[in-house]
């Protein structure tokens, strides 16, 4: 049998496959990128799924629209309307199994074999993997400290048939940076001279617990922006629940026609507790609590490695999200710690699955994970890894 | 913004297109293909859901694997090993987000551009959409009173790189017919010859109101047997839980990679609740009861047909599932049928979307579902239908 291209080239992840050894019990892993199920809002869920049930009964289990739960898709608008003074619609709105989902619609609607996307580097493993499926030509673009590098973007604006810039400008995945309120600007005064589409993915976005909020780079100013969000961070990323907003109507349509292909719809009973959820709690004073406990462990571990790394390893700040970057200049590679830390039971990402041609076994970055750990187990961590860097 | 080939080109579906028209409240409408939601188990669900909560808490809400939860797959394991003989492991199942979703992974996996799908004519809408995302040639073989054209199908197994067989051997969709025993056998002869893959997809096969279960085509036989399941029809279609069984190591391999690559993982807390509710439930019993309410729907309908239809319509008779299948012998189109249905206030979906060169008007067959309708409303909608045919 001889399976399509398209699967042969897509990566498996990486972080799956360690999976196994980073996840042994003797193992400290920064290695996840789990939210802290600690976050997680049992009661007010249960009470949620009580009241809906006894709300809507079998409508909680029936079939229903590809676009989504209208109630929770007005939600969402008027959630965005007044924090991020959009001008949204439910109808702007397409609920997605995941935002995972909408990452490979978009590139399902848009990509034919060969055609450009720009993407950050490193970037989103997630994005890397959905996007291949469509076998697009990706053109990097180097993320730096305040968001992506303007003469490589513009660069990559010139290559032919760009169809859209991948960007998480928020506490990035893998890296945690942020872009700063000037990059914005000028990422948008570029883009916006080009027939592209700005996808911004934030599912870290109101995970700040540090700096002040920045406005979208594309989001409410141009039609092609389409705007990604999670419930994944902020209520439970086992229910699988994102969407897609975006004020391009023909893009949503085909998005809808792809999305009804794939997998009918979203499941509906997750869609109407989450809905009752987030209608009946007040979701600010849950999320102050995340962010409150991520800062905790965010300081943990910056505090271990200022005070255990070796001068050689600089590493990034977040002022949100879940991840710190870390980058070795002393010429190792990140998979050779890799192989080192194992031996003392201490696991991260090395940065090789966040780079597009990730065969470089040059890269000397690892991503680490905070949320998942006490910090005792932060502290401990940390100080093995600084043993063998 | 010019958008991809393949979404261009796939049909939005005209059932979710007439939804407005056949759904206003005083229009009968055989047009679905919705459970009855009386089916439903809902207090069974609701103590499922409490007890797999406080079993298992955070875990209902947390990322978990793309494979999917492993009690719900030995529990599928050990009923079709029971039920159908076959000799599976919880290894050979991947938990898809409905069958939809096996569907579309299956193209993705299989198919380049060009590469041959033999589907049955005519076939089912969903597969027709999912499959045409991976841009694949369709070879429709005639679905005949037994099975497939054995005729048609040697022809089509002779077409350059066909990589699979598109089956719904019980009660299919759209027409209710079901595969003889001998019809069974002859297909596999035809296909055991030939390098290609066999999808058996049996979201109905529980619901047989009448005659004897078969066994399977290929599914036990073959290593290239790939059956598909999904608790939508005996269950919650809703919570969007389906499964692809196969012994195909490298296949199942690749369809777990495109899975992650899809939607990481499906919904957890699905999963969990509906694994509770099958270990802890008599489902015999409970499919009992929806095949006596779909025997008594579907005889009252096939009542009424014998009752009021003309001699030149003739129908199918089936033994389950959810639908009859019409075919009016007298050179009436099934689209000019439907629009002076719809003056009367029935409805039901003309033939034309289940051809895969669904562009002929000359179509004579329509589909009709007796799942959602008391037997009055049946016997009213086949009078009025009756009425202009």
């Amino acid at each position: 049998m001889q399976y399509s291209d398209r699967i042969l080239n897509t990566p498996s992840s990486f972080i799956r496959n360690i999976l196994k050894v980073t996840e042994a019990n003797d193992v400290i892993s920064f290695a996840g990128g789990l939210p802290n199920p600690i976050s997680f809002p049992l009661e007010d869920m249960h009470t949620s799924i009580d009241r809906a049930m006894k709300q809507h009964g079998a409508k909680l289990f029936q079939y229903a629209s590809t676009q989504g739960y209208l109630p929770l898709r007005q939600y969402i608008a008027d959630k965005y309307n007044r924090r991020y003074s959009l001008q949204i619609d439910p109808d702007d709105i397409l609920l997605t199994t995941g935002s995972q989902q909408a990452l490979e619609l978009l590139a399902k609607v848009l990509i034919n074999k060969g055609d450009g996307i720009i993407i950050e580097e490193p970037g989103y493993l997630g994005a890397i993997q959905a996007f291949t499926l469509a076998e697009p030509t990706f053109y990097p673009v180097t993320l730096e400290h305040d968001g992506l590098n303007l003469e490589q973007l513009e660069q990559a604006l010139q290559q032919p048939n760009v169809k859209f810039i991948y960007t998480v400008p928020n506490f990035q995945n893998p890296t945690g940076l942020t872009y700063s309120l000037e990059k914005r600007q000028q990422v948008y005064d570029l883009i916006a001279r080009h027939d592209v589409i700005l996808v911004e993915d934030d599912p870290y976005g109101e995970l700040r617990f540090e700096g002040e909020h920045l406005p979208y780079i594309g989001a409410g100013k141009m039609e092609n922006s389409v705007l990604l969000g999670s419930f994944s961070k902020i209520v439970t990323p086992g229910m699988r629940l994102g969407f897609i907003i975006t004020k391009n109507k023909e893009l949503l349509q085909h998005i809808e026609t792809a999305k009804q292909a794939t997998d009918l719809h979203t499941n509906v009973f997750s869609q109407y507790v989450i809905a009752d959820y987030l209608l009946n709690n007040d979701l600010t004073q849950h999320i102050q609590k995340i962010k409150d406990l991520y800062k905790m462990q965010s300081d943990t571990m910056l505090q271990a490695m200022t005070t255990h790394f070796p001068t050689h390893v600089s590493y990034t700040k977040p002022e949100g999200g879940m991840f710190i970057w870390a980058t070795m200049n002393n010429g190792r590679s990140a998979l050779d710690v890799f192989e080192k830390a194992m031996e003392q039971k201490v696991a991260f990402v090395p940065g090789n699955p966040f780079y597009v041609n990730s065969g470089d076994n040059n890269i000397n970055t690892m991503r680490l994970n905070y949320t998942n750990s006490t910090p005792e187990i932060i502290e401990e961590g940390i100080k093995r890894l600084a043993s063998i860097l």
